[in-house]
C-alpha cells in the first residue's frame, strides 16, 4: 500500500500535514531524514521520467509507485526484460523439474471465485440488448445478467492457470513429485474501487510436493527466491523476508511468506510464497482425487507452494535500490549532487554508449557504426551516443549517462584512427582507460558473465 | 481465416462433404492430395498435443488452428519464447533507430475507434447498478451506458499506444528521422461475434519516416520481415508476401503488403504492413501539427510505416513448416510413419535431452546430472530424459525426441564412465557419433550459433 506522501513527494514541491504522512512511515526513520526520504522519491521519479524509463503523464507515474505495470520507455522496458529472463532462466534452469507453461489471460468457464469479477463485455451486445424496446426492466436485467455470465472473466493471477495444467504435466514426469509450473503474465488483480483494474506484470511458480515436504519446499523456494532478489542489489539487506501473520493468510493457506522491499516509504511485499495444501488443487479438478494422485511412496494428492512475484514492483525496488546520490563540488566550488543509476550489470537496460570525440566527424562516424554492429551481433545493447547532434560537453554526457545507468562509456577519437586506441569511461568507478578497439566488446561481455556469475 | 475443414481434420476420423470445404482451399491441389493434406494438418495438431506443445482439450486446439493465443504447454512456451526473442533481436538490433516501448493493454482514456468495443467491466458494479429499485427502465440503461464508458478498453493492436509515445520518443532522436517503437504483447482483436474476444501475441514496429520515403520503407521492412520468417523455415518458399488489394486496405493506408504462410488449408497472413500516411498520428496528437515536426530538411509531420505480426500463428507456421513425415520400413518389414520436426537449431524448445545407457544407474544419473547443470548455465534447454522411469527402447525414445524436436539426443554409459565417452545423435542426419563428454557442450552451442548465422 502506497501512501499519499509518496505521491506528494512527486507532486508537490513542499510537503504539509507530514505528521500524517509520517505516521505511516514504518521506517522509523526521524523527521529530518523522512524529508530527506521524500527528496529521494521525487529524485528517483524525476529521473525515471527524464531517462525513459516509464512514460510522462501524471496518470502514469503514479501506476508505476503503486506498483502496477505502467507505460514503460525504451530503458524502462528493456530493464524488465532482462529482469523476467533472469527470473525466468533462475527458476527453469536451477532445477530439470520446473516446466514453462502459458495460459490464457481471460476464461469463459475457468472456475472462479471472487476473483471473476472483471469481465470483458462486447459493448456492441449491451447496446444491442438496450435497443429491443419491447423489454421490461426485470427483462433488461436478466439478458444483462447473462450477457455477464457468458463474458469471459479476466484472471487476477496466475495460480488457477497452473493448476488446471496439473494434470496433463503429469505425464511429462510420469507422475511423480516434486515438479513445478512456471508461467509469468499480465494479471488484473482486484481493483482499487476506483472502477479501474490494475495490470501487473505477474510471474508464479506453482509448485507440487508431498505433503509432508511442503513446509520445507516453502523455506527452500524462500532462500532460493530472497537469494535471487538479493543478487542484483547494490544493498541487499532492503531486500527481506518475514512470515506472513496467520489473520492474513489466504483461505487455504497453512503458512506464508513475503518478500519484501524497504522503500523510502516503508515496507512493499515484492512477492509471496504460501504453502497451500491441496483443497484448491482438488476444487480445481471436481475433487477427482484419482486423477490427481502421484507416485512418492504412497499415492497421494500433492500439495502446492505457490511463489507469486509482481515484477513492475520489483523493477522499481532494482530502480530505487540503485540509485545512489553523490554530493561532491563542481571546479566553481558549487555543491551538485550526482545521481548514478548502479544497476547491476546484467540487469542495466543499456550496457555501452558509443560517443564522439574530437576528430574528422565522417570517419569517426563509421567507426562508431561498425562497433555498434559488433555490440549488436554479441547482444550486448549498446547506444547510439554519436548520433547525438546537440553539442555536450563529456561532463553532462557522463552525467546523462550515469542517469540512465549505462555501465562503459566508449569514446572514439582522432586518436582511434590513427592507434586503434580508444577510451572507456566505467560508470561505478568514474576511471577513465585507454583500450584498443579489438578489445572492446570482450572486455564488456566479460564484465557482464563475471557480474552474473558472483 | 481458417475453414471448417481444418477443424473437422482434427475432430472427425473421415471426411464428409469434401467439395464444399475443398472449394475454400485455395492451393489449387487435386482431390487426392487435399486429402493428404488434411492427414497432415491431424498429424501435426495430434503431434503438438502429444509431445505438449499446446495444452489438451478440443477448444484449445481450435484456438491454435485460428491462429490465437491458447495455452501451450512447456515446448510450446519455450517455442514462443524464442521465437518472441528472435523478433525483438531483429528489430532493435538490426538497426540503432529502433526502440522497445511497453505499453498498457487497456486503457481509459485512449482515443479509440471502432476497436473500443471491448470493455472491462466489474460485475460487482453492474449488480450495484441492479440492485436500485427505485430506478426505471431508461435510469438503468443510462447508468449502465456511463459505467461502461467510464470501464476502460481493451486493445485490439498496438498500433494506438506507440502513437501516442511518438512525441515522449522525438526526445530521443533529437527529432530526426526515421525512427521506429517495437512492442510485443497481447492484443484482443475484434471477435468472431460468439462473444468470446479471442487473445493474439502481437508483434509490432511502427515506423516513422519522411513522406517521400515512406514507400521505400514499406518495402524495406517487407524485406526484411519476409528474410526473418525464411531465416528459421525449412521450406523457405512457404513463406511469401503479396499486396493487399486496395479495397481490403485500412481506411488511412495507401499501401499495403502481407506476409503470408502456405498452410496445408491455404494461404493465412502472417504480417501485415501498412503505408499509413500521418491521418492517424495527427487524430492522436489531436491534429497538434507543432508538436509532430521532426528535421529532415524542412520540417515535416512524419508518415506511418506499421509492421504487425501474429506470433500465434507464426508460432504454427513454424511447426507446420517444419513437420516432416518420412515413410520407411521397420525391422520386420511393417511400414512405418517416422515424424521428426526439423524446428530450425535457434527456435527447437529443447536442443538436448540427455539418456542413460547401460550401466551402472546412481553413477550414470549424476554424470548426467552434473551434464544438465553444464547445458543449464550455459544457456542450452536440456531435456533430463535420465528421470524417465519407464523402460523403452533407444527406438522408441528417438521417435519420441524427433517428434519433440530436440536438436540432439546424449546417451551416456558404462563406456562414459570409463573412457569420457558418450554418444550424440542427430536429429536431423540420424547418424551417431562418438564424442568426449568435455567437448560436447561446445558442439551444441558451436552448432546452435552457426546455425543463427547463416
Amino acid at each position: 500500500m502506497l501512501n499519499h506522501c509518496v505521491r506528494r513527494a512527486f507532486t508537490l514541491k513542499t510537503s504539509q500535514s507530514r505528521t500524517a504522512a509520517h505516521l505511516r512511515l514504518n521506517r522509523g526513520r526521524c523527521s529530518a531524514s523522512w524529508s530527506e526520504d521524500l527528496d529521494e522519491v521525487r529524485t528517483l521519479l524525476q529521473l525515471c521520467l527524464d531517462r525513459h524509463y516509464i512514460s510522462r503523464g501524471q496518470a502514469n507515474a503514479e501506476l508505476f509507485q503503486r506498483g502496477m505495470s505502467c507505460s514503460y520507455g525504451p530503458l524502462g522496458m528493456e530493464l524488465r526484460r532482462n529482469l523476467l529472463e533472469q527470473w525466468w532462466l533462475s527458476v527453469t534452469r536451477s532445477t530439470a523439474q520446473v516446466f514453462g507453461i502459458n495460459t490464457l489471460s481471460s476464461s469463459k468457464d475457468r472456475e472462479t471465485d471472487r476473483a471473476g469479477q472483471l469481465r470483458m463485455v462486447e459493448s456492441e451486445n449491451l447496446k444491442q440488448i438496450f435497443e429491443q424496446q419491447e423489454l421490461s426492466k426485470e427483462q433488461i436485467i436478466q439478458e444483462v445478467q447473462m450477457l455477464l455470465q457468458r463474458s469471459p472473466s479476466v484472471r487476477t493471477n496466475l495460480l488457477q492457470g497452473a493448476l488446471e495444467q496439473f494434470v496433463p504435466s503429469l505425464e511429462l514426469v510420469n507422475t511423480k513429485l516434486p515438479f513445478g509450473l512456471a508461467e509469468t503474465g499480465l494479471c488484473f488483480p482486484s481493483s482499487d474501487g476506483s472502477g479501474c483494474p490494475a495490470e501487473v506484470t505477474q510471474t508464479s511458480v506453482v509448485w507440487f510436493c508431498s505433503p509432508r515436504t511442503s513446509s520445507q519446499w516453502l523455506d527452500h523456494w524462500t532462500r532460493q527466491r530472497l537469494k535471487w532478489w538479493r543478487k542484483f542489489a547494490l544493498s541487499p539487506s532492503d531486500f527481506s523476508s518475514c512470515d506472513i501473520p496467520e489473520e492474513e493468510l489466504v483461505v487455504a493457506a497453512s503458512r506464508g511468506v513475503r518478500i519484501t522491499y524497504n522503500f523510502p516509504w516503508g515496507q512493499e511485499p515484492l512477492e509471496t510464497l504460501c504453502s497451500r495444501g491441496d483443497a484448491e488443487l482438488l476444487q480445481t479438478h471436481k475433487g477427482a482425487r484419482s486423477k490427481l494422485q502421484c507416485r512418492n511412496g504412497r499415492k497421494t494428492v500433492p500439495h502446492v507452494v505457490s511463489v507469486t512475484g509482481n515484477m513492475d514492483r520489483g523493477l522499481m525496488a532494482f530502480m530505487s535500490n540503485s540509485l545512489q546520490l553523490l554530493k561532491r563540488e563542481d571546479g566553481k566550488q558549487r555543491l551538485q549532487q550526482r545521481k548514478v543509476l548502479k544497476l547491476h550489470p546484467v540487469l542495466a537496460p543499456v550496457k555501452v554508449a558509443l560517443d564522439l570525440g574530437r576528430g574528422a566527424t565522417v570517419e569517426l562516424r563509421q567507426v562508431c557504426e561498425g562497433l555498434l554492429q559488433d555490440f549488436m551481433e554479441a547482444k550486448i545493447s549498446a547506444w547510439p551516443g554519436y548520433l547525438e547532434t546537440m553539442p555536450t560537453s563529456m561532463e553532462q554526457l557522463n552525467a546523462k549517462y550515469d542517469e540512465m545507468g549505462v555501465l562503459f562509456t566508449v569514446v572514439i577519437s582522432e586518436n582511434t584512427l590513427e592507434s586503434g586506441l580508444l577510451q572507456v569511461r566505467s560508470r561505478d568507478t568514474t576511471i577513465k582507460e585507454t583500450m584498443h578497439i579489438s578489445e572492446i566488446k570482450n572486455f564488456v561481455s566479460r564484465y557482464i558473465s563475471a557480474a552474473d556469475k558472483i
